[in-house]
């Protein structure tokens, strides 16, 4: 969707710096910006490469203002405190072309679901009894929402308003989805929690009640082929804005703080809690009713142990078990040091 | 389905404590009971806040009974010795509601199939050439069972009774499941193993053969996106009453006993042997040709070495490469004292 | 497909000992050999073994020769230098029978598309707008190929010839494939990568453009449930050849070399390059923007830091931070040592 520079300006809270009424389609890097792209830097040394770029214009900081000489007249600028975030909204006003909204004749709704208005519902998709789907959410090809031909608890998915829901999810019944949320191909949510009794007169196991729901609240986004179990007997919960990347496990019962993030492959094991803004980097491991406080850092592939509280608001955690990294980092500059001596 | 505490008693081979004549509809935890509700309590320590609870009745072990004075009058007990268990099964028991057992219009089953009786199949289901379905298994929407567009072995794929295979899985020609296999959505079973030959002349790969098949038996239970490949030329098997979480890695020829438990995002290489009733936690690592015998605990994310047998009934092994637990513990605290006394 | 040994050997370059005029069927294990199975042996020690078992005939390297003097008679053999690599290539020799070369009707195919010659498409799969299908190539059931319900960039997903696309496999609008491609069932390519912008001002997360795409050139293979990221700006791409395990995560702006290979559960955070030849063991992590030069190795759960280059030609590296491995070595065995001194 063209826009001029004005229009974009205005709806970022931009200071424009050059002519308004060039009109720019896309966002793009600064190697593959054409006459129509809008770039954006966030430092003063690639300025330069940007304004040697072919884009048409460029979103900067403050740094990039008149005074720094040599930006005055080649491009048209547009001043934000948060470049990069500007660039990011910009994406979402240049790329709100009209999607297909329409339910493909191929789709399966079941007679007793609920569709809201300017829905898309992609190919092959299967919609189960009760579910409920906001307006303008996207359903994508194949995905199967609420399937009751198996044993799982039953209850119609719930799902906000304003989602995507891309191909090949799965959605267990009983789900509940807030509004904008984003769910990447092959994705499952509400699968039955790793819980088994053992019988100790046979030596075998049996599964423990997985009846509990999953809820996943509003701006919530979960990468490709992820898996997110159902309570056992209550709830599994990721709060609001949480993000979480590709491949991650999260076990039944846990809660996940708001705008928490967690990187690919990291798996969460049962009824653990993240606290709110904990950052967790790819292929972290925790145990079982680990706990992590608020505003904590994981660095990738750590380990926590079942049961362990990790403390520390802004503090960076690193190793099996995990520790504070500076110390960790020291542990490591001995043994390398020792080993070495002894050679 | 409401059922009455002697019913329940009486099939679970429980002693009633009170009133038989109370009815249920379903167990719940503590903290969600309400009047119809059964829950349990393993340790005196939980007992008051159970007959505090909403609940209609509680399953307990033999500390519940009248001899400790409180829990008299308040609430009717079935004591079990083993609480847990008998919850578990009060679950089923109560939940077995009749399912559908249709095989929905828009599945697409070869005419050279045997279907059983009262098997449930989901919409958008593929039933593959000369697969048999056993008596009341359930495929959930969107599976595709023995597909033969591609070049995988052929062969029908067999699943037992009673199975409930759930949406999405993907089940490759000549797999061979038993009964009461539970395959929850997205898993693969059956895939190609990841097996290259170099050749020494031009430096590329290309594919060993991998046209073995993939044996499932009764009682296995296997996670959500979890993969398990299909042997090279032989076999792979996962044996009775093996249970495997999410996003766990199996390669071919892998073995695996009975009762064997492995936890979320394990990977198991090629040709591994895991005897009977090891237990293993997340994101464990096996190399390839690795044998882990009978009864062995395995930590999360530890990492064992090709062709390295481990030894050990009960014993706990932990770090990369996994040694017994207790060593590594003492290695980690001469490291972080000696670290420390260095500052 | 029965074939003769003589022709066998004459597309193989095998030296053929003993009767041309004997037909095998199948390649298969020593174990599972039967009276058309042909079998292979690398080694000396193996070769009684195989002279004994049922099979028709063996291919062998020079040691089996008749100076060898029990192999003389007792089977035919095929001497090849690398008796691996052509028996990889009997197999695929032997098994080549015509597939079911036809487009299933309840598969949905976009009128835009363009599918060409001895094209398979299998149950349910769903190929979108402007999709281009190389000639014999399969695409597996339940298949989601470019599917334009959600918000991902546009453009029609473009394949190869001679791919084999398994089932529910979801490959995202704008991705390109090149010929010879393997993608097993379950795998996601093109998904949106995992970046974000947070707000400073309320805390939040806003996903940065991921509007690039992914590029999978010739020969390359993929496993089960795997996930590749599109670019976020610019693209992904993973050049020809490389070979890449089950449930392997790639992140965006990935980098992969001409014959990497890469085990199962390894993931690569954004803007990660790994050169050519590269050998990467399996739950493997890289950091974002890390570099693996030409030729290095990587041993299973070792973990590179962001922005790390690891030098090292023929070097194996191990641990976390990823160090080579004979300095690996060296430290375990000083903490190892270190620790019992203490006891």
């Amino acid at each position: 969707m063209k826009q001029t520079l004005r229009s974009l300006a205005d709806k970022l809270g931009c200071r424009l710096i050059g002519s308004g009424s060039i009109k720019v389609t896309a966002v793009s890097s600064l190697q593959s910006a054409n006459k129509e792209s809008l770039v954006f830097v966030e430092d003063e040394q690639h300025l330069d490469t940007a304004l040697h770029s072919a884009a048409a214009a460029i979103i900067a900081g403050e740094f990039a203002t008149p005074d720094s000489a040599s930006s005055v007249a080649a491009k048209p600028l547009l001043i934000s405190p948060q470049p990069r975030l500007a660039f990011a909204r910009a994406e979402r006003l240049l790329g709100s072309a009209e999607n297909h909204r329409v339910v493909h004749p191929s789709a399966i709704v079941a007679a007793s679901a609920k569709v809201g208005k300017k829905v898309a519902i992609g190919a092959g998709a299967i919609i189960g009894e009760r579910a409920r789907i906001g307006d303008e959410t996207t359903i994508g090809s194949g995905c199967v929402i609420g399937d009751n031909t198996g044993t799982a608890a039953g209850g119609g998915v719930v799902i906000g308003s304003h989602c995507s829901i891309d191909a090949h999810v799965t959605i267990y019944p009983g789900t509940i989805l807030g509004n904008r949320v984003v769910v990447q191909a092959g994705a499952v949510l509400g699968s039955a929690g790793f819980g088994y009794v053992k019988d100790w007169e046979t030596g075998r196991y049996e599964r423990s009640p997985q009846i509990g729901h999953l809820v996943i609240e509003d701006d919530v986004e979960i990468g490709a082929n992820s898996t997110i179990d159902r309570g056992a007997l209550d709830e599994t919960r990721i709060r609001r804005g949480a993000k979480i990347d590709n491949l991650v496990h999260i076990g039944h019962n846990v809660q996940i703080g708001e705008n928490v993030v967690i990187a690919a492959q990291t798996g969460l094991s049962g009824s653990v809690i993240i606290e709110d803004n904990v950052i967790m980097g790819g292929q972290v491991g925790i145990g079982d009713h680990a706990r992590v406080e608020a505003g904590a850092m994981l660095g990738g592939q750590c380990g926590i142990l079942p049961k362990k509280v990790l403390r520390g608001k802004g503090v960076v955690f690193w190793g099996t078990p995990a520790r504070p990294v500076k110390e960790y980092l020291k542990e490591l500059a001995f043994v390398s040091r020792s080993a070495k001596k002894q050679r």
